[in-house]
């Protein structure tokens, strides 16, 4: 059997920039501050779909993306109830016949700050940026996490712990990415916040 | 070596919507219904370049499309004339030495059908259908093989087989994905069709 | 004064490829067939912000979409509940210190019926349709009406009187324009409702 | 003769997040904080291209924009140097054979401060921000002024003023268009600002 | 009657590199070198439905654009059969109930040769070209004509008369534009045969 | 340890063409004929914030490009001194800890040469071409390379050594593709130089 729970995580309250972030790029039904979501990817791609379907037909979440790329599938859905949000993480579990721990856990392929951003760099970031845009001189945040999904868990433990400007992230393709921007000391404390996170989810790999 | 013929596929005469949704996404020749065409996908990808070239001045066939991506190249050449059609893909064989047993043959990833299909779900579906908008409550069949362009075929034969609409296929990529919708049982119908289809490609694999 | 209520409709009950349409082609938050919804367009176009921040404040609707373009600007609101929305609308017209009346009312610039459409006429349709493909042989019509914003209504109506299929319809910029395909007697019904439903609009012009 | 000199400005040191914005969507040489820019627009547009080619040849700055759009064309030059843009401004203006006064001035179509900004009408507005996201709860500057390149203008003026996050502005069209967000007190300081610098600017009209 | 042909012109035989560009834009059935073509821009944009639907059923051309922008619509025909190419013509002014001498005639709104193009104004221009690139050193040609279709005559005939690069032409909108380079005299013959062509159409005004 | 140097680098003239078409695809800082760049992938891709971020800093060189793609990170820096970017080469080494010979080396994945490229062959490569359109008849020169930044090189040597055209060239991804075209004798010239080029650059592999 090829199928894998690449990646499933929940995001317990939405912070203000990562809602906003969400929003931004949405392809479905937008969140609010505070609101919780499922993150969830799998292989093969195309299982999304009827996970999906059981998932907004049983609970009460709406869906904001259901992707299928390259190799993986993934979707998101989200309430501003967390316990819906928990009952639809259950159903995804009970539909695939797995338990959580049959999930992989992430793998942080590298992280990185970049103090005193050089204004000509910072016009590159601006250029993918949907989120805040960097400013020349501010700390810079990169970090790149497999499977592409944990990245959202990322960004919002590390927007909970210091006043960070989340520029972007990236959570379909075969890495996760995160851009944050700010002061040396909150980048640092948001990076230890995020790694920690990581490092706090189980699973195999 | 390293060649590979990845996919290779006749669509003998296409269907009403098969030819609508290649002149909706075409970047070369359109089509009509009626028509056939030759599918062929290889590795390394640039290998299309030349043998797009035999075959269009050996033959009375129109490219309408010709794609590298990341990995593999395919094209795509049709006529009005299924003989034309034939002969091109004699060509293609011809030109590179192999018979038609050399094809890799389709492996099916995925086949799901998801009955009543839920509206935020739709709306999701609907954000990168460029064929017929599936609505909400209707059946939705998903279906995912590789090589990719193998969808071809079974997209036209699912549309042959039962009255379902076409609400997109990609046929580029790691994998090939179609998308149709209808009742229940005509979707039933066209997911047959298409798996009996894939399981007539003989090839290696 | 230039200000200019330039469309102001309610859509009651959005029918299924209404609904499907403007999922596809959202920003904001998604719809469902059976809402209600209210357009508005004026000028000048910035003027859409506040009047959406007052009715998004004031009443149990949700903002699907808020666009300002060359010379106008254009709000959709919507919801579950017609009360809700006929609510919505009485806020703008109250924020506006305007009556229904004072809106502009629909000039149709023009309507046509084409039948038994040629394949490749069909190719280039279905470039830019973002609803149901239109097939060849199908009848269509193509109707172009200013204030752009009130080709909502005729698209809902229309659908309501025939089962036609919704390619695509445009409700920004200087005219709105639909594009509906079906036999021809479905074609001419839902054609007469639609123009039928913009000349039962009242307002000035 | 028709030739217009629609706007013509210079912004004398560009803040950081005017800075960042540029760079964000330039076509062409990206720019610094501080450094010095001037703004043009004409009509008929293709007059742009004979200006910019005197302009690059004959002082030391670096074109970052040269766009024609349906009636109009506007392009920008930058440097590090100040005295080198003041240098470029009056080769445009001996050029063309025109003194300073004979630009048009601004015409502020509407200003509009809405606070407490609701999340679902953010989700809306960050769909086409390219620069800071607004987030929810924030009070928000929307700014509409002709000829469109004078809300450069407004928007630099307006970062001196208050620390409000730059969202969004449009130089381009039939209208300028500025948002920016923050506190309320921020925001109208900022408002006060754009207004002072853009009566500043005399002119016919 | 608010109805205006606003162009109508021939294409009597497409050179190589308008024949290139023109494959390269297009949304419909590609052209050859040595091909005819039809250009027809009207008023409001909708007729070119019901006219490009007539001229397909009654003559053996093929539609490479329809297409409705913010005030006008047109569409393009074409035949490897000039004499196909002229009876479309005849087939659209009969069915407009209108004669050739109805269409508006060209008016050059500007036109320019700037030589020795600077390398970052070169830059800003290859942005936005889809022909052949710019590339610094050479002398360009910028011209701009109401109604925008007679730009595709003007680009031929300047095709025609020199070796020209042909960098661009934008032939839909409220302007035709157009951008060509090369040497300083070659500029300047194609500039002249393009003015010529103009000169010699025909029409109100 | 997992880190590659999967391309390095230099270009120590950049052609007239080469330059031109940088400038049309380039997200940062455009670039002149004449000026010298430094090409680099590696895996994991995030790593090049840090190194662009060190080698800007450092050097007089300014970045051209910074892309993140699936499982590659690349960047380019520029100047008008050669010595600059030797010496950003050197940076870029050092804080790494390798040395030069630790790159990989250049696999030519496939080479082809099409002669009298026929027309519909021709439509479809323009349809992404974003240098020079080739024309109908010419000779066409598709190599394929990996890593695929090495592919600027081969595109930058085969202008130096015949007058071809740069159809155009993409250096992201998993493998770097180039199409040229001119000549027959042009386009084995250039293709020669090309394939001398990689087999010099030494490297592990």
């Amino acid at each position: 059997e090829d199928f894998q729970l690449r990646a499933y995580c929940h995001i317990d309250r939405m912070q203000p920039q990562f809602a906003a972030f969400i929003g931004t790029i949405t392809q479905g039904d937008p969140v609010v501050e505070g609101w919780a979501a499922l993150y969830v990817e799998m292989a093969p791609g195309n299982w999304v779909f009827p996970i999906v379907d059981r998932v907004v037909k049983s609970t009460d979440v709406r869906p904001g993306s259901q992707i299928v790329e390259r190799h993986y599938g993934m979707f998101e859905v989200h309430s501003g109830s967390q316990a819906d949000v928990l009952r639809a993480g259950e159903v995804v579990l009970e539909e695939l016949g797995l338990v959580r721990a049959d999930r992989m856990r992430p793998n942080v392929a590298s992280v990185q700050v970049v103090t005193n951003v050089n204004p000509f760099q910072c016009q590159l970031l601006n250029r993918f940026n949907r989120g805040t845009m960097i400013v020349a001189g501010e700390t810079m945040l990169v970090l790149e996490v497999e499977p592409a999904a944990y990245v959202t868990l990322a960004a919002n433990e590390a927007e909970k712990a210091a006043p960070v400007r989340l520029n972007h992230f990236s959570s379909v393709g075969a890495f996760g990415r995160l851009w944050m921007s700010g002061t040396e000391a909150d980048v640092l404390a948001a990076r230890d916040a995020a790694l920690t996170a990581l490092a706090s989810v189980d699973g195999v790999g």
